[in-house]
């Protein structure tokens, strides 16, 4: 496929505290080899080198986390690394990715993705790529939508309105309605429903026409990337940069931007493969469960009567063995310095754990 | 207390298979820190030393362990630490310290105790060993039983027979049966029944009477301690105990003895507050919960949503932190090679986790 303008924006300052004992401050989600031998982040990349030239493949990340990136993907040019100066939330970064790109292609068309999601059907992936670009080449902003497969509480979901047309064999809608994460009974009727494709935070745009909409929505955003536009490439880039950074407010581009945007299209994916890797429990939508149900990942593993659960050892100094005896259903993750035993259907409230080790200043295991 | 010749005998030679992964082949039970700061075996001798001088007190135990054994309890005069040659049985192990007693004094009156079993309240276990004491010079052999407190399966029961009389203000019963580890339903009519003890493994007779009863019971043991008796305290001691010893049939006092003997007695203890700390899930009658039910144990612990789970952690070179997350019922136990996850109410199957390191040859983590 590879068009001339057409350039990815891998988003990677994340840290993932769902994935908390292996995810930690030093070790973000997206840096992990979480699924394959790979890291979610290395996995991102090569499943774009197919689509996109390595010279338009492109990083945004934190200053932290700049190096191992690095060193995870070498053959991305390092001037396509953009360091953050501070995280300000989704809605800058895009900004500043849109600024970089225009800055060396006043044409570009942007797909910008999380570093730390999993798609099993890469070329379907790609199919839907190059269909988005065909309609950002339009002017629309335009998200790629994942088919709910069942109520979920934790996505943000896109509601469909009046078709498009068929771009690459993709069929494409206007969206109607952003819906953030929504209560059990609201997924449910959606689910109902139909028209709603669950928001995968993937996007494709004109560099161009997101900003125009920054413009309009978020006008403090626009003015001060008017001014690191100005100085992008010059002596003064870092400088400028540095100093308007931390004063931008924090705001996701969804919010920010997309819930209020005047020409946003939809691509519903039907059978990506996709997960966002945001719990644990998503772990068994992405490995293989044994004839037990059982996902035993890392070390060695001894399962007794035990059904359903997820054991992941991280490999370090010492080798260890996890036995699992009579239960069913329960998440185990095993670190050098932590331990998490959990119920599968409460491990999205990881974070908690998280929050708790913050409260009570146990640094050492953030 | 104190009489002259009274003596206890401690057997220390177990492994204690269901306490894996903390109680290991080299570090048997009895040697771990698993209630207090002592081990369960320096809290035998401690709850022991109000009761009998020290030189009264011995050891029993298989050669592999005397090293750890004298370095945890260093106040018991060496002599009295009787190596097996090898695990043949409390048959045999009562026999040959029954032999060293006598060849020290002839009148000797022995208390042959478990050198891991929790006993809370001490005075009340200092009375009923002095209740056995006259019981025992009568003739007697003498079982302390416990009052069952639920139709536990993992204990042998004994049936009382008519009253023999009180002895130091304990009430004493001729023994009508022992029965061996019933299955649910007899459990539960023994229960109902009354009138039944566990069979604490605890038992005080006169050396000379149970010798008496190996004799006609066992006659081949009863042989090779003639022969061992006649070398004790010779030069020949090692030589004969090493060449006769691998040759004993591997029996229990229990089955081998006490089913078959004639004059046996009990005397029930009641609110003894006894545990053979034979499985996780006994911690649980020993230990205090929290408010939430939970026993968290060694390193670090966060708990959200979760009740009544045990989680024990070994302090290793790292500390741990152990985040638990919406389960019940679980029991957590951390070594620095080995994690064990059990519901509760299975942890008395994890001893089938120990076979299947055997049978599987993963002999490091036995």
């Amino acid at each position: 496929m590879t068009h001339p303008h057409y350039h990815a924006v891998i988003m990677a300052g994340g840290s993932g505290t769902r994935l908390w004992p292996l995810s930690r401050r030093r070790h973000p989600k997206h840096l992990l080899a979480l699924l394959e031998a790979s890291t979610l982040f290395q996995s991102t990349v090569a499943r774009l080198q197919g689509a996109f030239p390595l010279k338009q493949i492109w990083v945004v990340t934190v200053r932290d986390q700049m190096q191992a990136l690095q060193a995870q993907a070498p053959a991305i040019p390092p001037e396509n690394y953009l360091p953050e100066p501070a995280p300000r939330g989704t809605a800058s970064v895009v900004g500043l990715a849109a600024v970089a790109l225009r800055h060396r292609d006043p044409n570009a068309v942007m797909a910008v993705l999380p570093s730390d999601h999993y798609i099993r059907h890469v070329a379907l992936f790609h199919r839907l790529l190059n269909a988005a670009y065909l309609l950002a080449q339009e002017g629309f902003l335009v998200t790629l939508g994942i088919a709910p497969t069942y109520p979920a509480t934790g996505y943000g979901y896109i509601q469909r309105g009046e078709p498009l047309g068929i771009y690459a064999d993709m069929k494409a809608y206007r969206v109607r309605r952003f819906k953030e994460k929504p209560d059990p009974l609201t997924a449910r009727q959606m689910l109902a429903q139909g028209g709603h494709s669950w928001n995968s935070g993937m996007f494709v745009w004109r560099a161009d026409a997101i900003l125009t909409e920054i413009r309009r929505q978020m006008p403090d955003l626009a003015a001060a990337l008017d001014e690191i536009a100005a100085a992008w490439g010059t002596p003064q880039q870092e400088t400028v940069l540095a100093r308007l950074w931390p004063g931008l407010r924090t705001e996701t581009v969804d919010y920010g931007v997309m819930e209020g945007a005047e020409r946003v299209a939809v691509i519903p994916a039907q059978g990506l493969g996709w997960s966002d890797v945001g719990s644990w429990e998503s772990l068994f939508d992405v490995l293989n469960p044994d004839a037990d149900g059982n996902i035993l990942r890392g070390g060695e593993h001894i399962s007794i009567d035990a059904r359903d659960n997820l054991v992941f050892v991280k490999n370090g100094h010492v080798r260890k063995l996890v036995a699992v005896l009579g239960v069913e259903n329960v998440v185990v993750v095993d670190t050098e310095d932590a331990l998490l035993v959990c119920s599968r259907d409460q491990s999205q409230r990881v974070k908690e754990i998280v929050n708790t080790l913050k409260e009570q200043e146990m640094d050492e295991y953030l």
